[in-house]
């Protein structure tokens, strides 16, 4: 592997299949460690069976295990059980995101392991974690999107159940998970002492809600759906205009007071009742019903050049292909090209951590056949491929 | 401060305001580092001004600012300049989240603090980033979810535009920071070369779409809300019960037979048209229609208990308060209280990283007053206060 960062030199070895694993160590491998997935012989992870496919070829796979590396191992049958060992004993980190008692029945518990291998950190990424009454008990994205509360408070009063449009249940736990391997891995070097770290999906709702579960045991008040607006900074929504939408953001007093500069409303400045941004939160719907009829005067994109030029945080609801054309995507290398041996070029997110230290490369290595690096990882194992 | 972690006796000078930073800075308190916020004299952090309030302190700060340090200093007064400078120079990582260009303005830009603390890791987290024609352009969560495309994937199709009901525009960057922050002291560990962590708020908006970025890379397909489904899973969705919604998550061709099993409907099992999860997601809505007045027929916790006990990931769609008195919270102390001198007890959202070496206590260190660590902080420089 060609990628360097300051994670180069570092091994994970990744049993985790589907998103909220892959996604941790998708983000390692952004930032150079070496990521050799273990995947069970025949089908290999969920996600190679997840489309959208191209000629065949998962692009949900790809666009998550670009830059990995595959062996398939059965970890049931005592050959493989040895050559997973033997990665296990070069490996840094092993990461993997079964139900819990998956790794004891295998053999793999984490006592075991650290009693074996005392310099492996070991990450578990579970649906409810490694403790408690409902451990063992199975989740997926959606799940803990329902149970954690974030479903309750996205979307509009009222409204039918709303998902967050991406998989937060999965890539939420992907990064704190994450951030915890990167904390253990410099505990380690310092140390010498590896950590086990057991990560909850369901916890890291929690911990993605810490505003709505803030508000709710200060007031007592059950949190709602808000369809676009901030619960606790007014204005700071989306507000129609005469061809669609637009956000407006005015965070904080001052910014207030040169919106009503710039909408030639200088009256709103004045009004008692939004002279503070917590008179405006309790007098939203007044401010909203003085500031739509106005809004509505002028298309989206009038409206961000008087607002941008003033200085007012604000900008348009951009589709995906919309928020690909911003020219900070191609300045930011926020969209890369993987180029698979099989189906050529994939286009994919870029690395969103821009590091001084290291080049951020416009392209990707692919993501690994099913088994595709066997023999050369057995080769560095000193093992008959 | 008390607490210990894998980033115990690392340090952190946290210029960064409302959330986006000082998540990050959070995150890294959690873990055990000492984080000192620099905050402007008079007002502070603007998130001191943010509600709710409990008898006239902001919930909101002391949230993400718990276990924090706090010192006044204005960074344009020579006097207090020097006190800056000399927690520059024990810090081990400067956080801030200003506009970019604000930084070399006050004579602290990267090439200048890399040269005179040549050991200091210098964390950005702005907007759009430190490069790019839009690198200067201010943003807030809602202009980033905006311009980012979440919005474009969240709610219902035709409805208005609809928030992810979480800050996930700065929570997102606060997450990838603490990833890179974290990867960069390894780094700086082992070579003892620190580097500039440059995060944009636009990029990780990006980066949390990467389903979307890929299906619309692949197909051309510009993706839209999909309200409670899964874009590439089928059935992953909300569904409607004899009282309310509940989730069912069948995220592989197994789950979906003992689905059809549990549902009393091997015929839906049989169907050619559901054979597999691409054929489930192709033909979703006849699926649908085959489930919904079926689940309609009772109860959501009946449901729950029929399919829990078949093994298919299933739940309610709890709001804020069900979520906190799901039985994982208590045993994985996911709601912690901090004590505050002036207001008592406030209860937030707990650490989602647990780690095996280290203690997870029930309660945290309270949020700072303004200026209120001032006497210790200069004490400890060596300074007059």
């Amino acid at each position: 592997m060609a990628s360097t960062g300051p994670l180069s030199g570092i091994t994970v070895i990744d049993l985790s299949r589907i998103l909220a694993g892959p996604y941790c160590t998708l983000l390692m491998a952004e930032l150079g460690a070496r990521v050799i997935k273990v995947e069970p012989p025949g089908k290999g992870d969920d996600a190679r069976h997840y489309g959208p496919f191209k000629e065949g070829r998962s692009t949900y796979f790809v666009s998550i295990n670009r830059g990995k590396q595959s062996i398939a191992l059965d970890l049931k049958a005592p050959a493989d059980k040895r050559v997973f060992e033997a990665l296990l004993a070069k490996g840094d980190v092993l990461v993997e995101n079964f139900r819990p008692g998956t790794m004891e029945k295998l053999g793999y518990g984490w006592e075991t392991l650290h009693a074996r291998y005392p310099r492996l950190i070991y990450a578990a990424a579970s649906g409810f974690g490694h403790s408690g009454p409902y451990s063992r008990h199975p989740a997926y994205d959606m799940v803990v999107q329902g149970l954690g509360g974030i479903m309750s408070i996205t979307g509009h009063p009222g409204s039918p159940p709303t998902r967050v449009g991406t998989s937060i249940g999965d890539i939420g736990a992907g990064l704190y998970t994450a951030i915890a391997v990167n904390a253990a891995l410099l505990h380690r070097e310092r140390t010498g002492e590896a950590t086990k770290v057991d990560i909850a999906m369901f916890d890291c709702q929690l911990a993605l809600l810490e505003n709505a579960i803030m508000r709710y045991t200060t007031t007592g008040d059950i949190p709602g759906p808000m369809g676009a607006r901030h619960p606790s900074i007014t204005p700071f929504e989306a507000f129609p205009t005469a061809d669609g939408h637009m956000i407006i953001a005015a965070g904080n007093d001052g910014l207030y007071l040169k919106l009503c500069a710039a909408l030639g409303r200088p009256d709103l400045a004045q009004d008692p009742r939004f002279a503070t941004n917590d008179l405006r939160n309790r007098n939203g719907d007044a401010l909203r019903a003085a500031l739509d009829p106005l809004l509505r005067g002028k298309p989206t994109a009038e409206w961000i050049a008087i607002l941008e030029g003033a200085g007012i945080p604000c900008g348009p609801i951009n589709n995906v292909a919309q928020a690909l054309a911003h020219p900070q995507v191609k300045a930011r290398n926020m969209l890369v090209e993987t180029n698979d041996p099989k189906i050529g070029t994939v286009r994919i997110a870029g690395n969103p951590m821009k590091l001084s230290a290291f080049a951020d490369p416009p392209t990707r290595p692919p993501a690994p056949d099913l088994d595709g690096d066997r023999a050369q990882i057995l080769r560095e194992l000193g093992l008959q491929p």
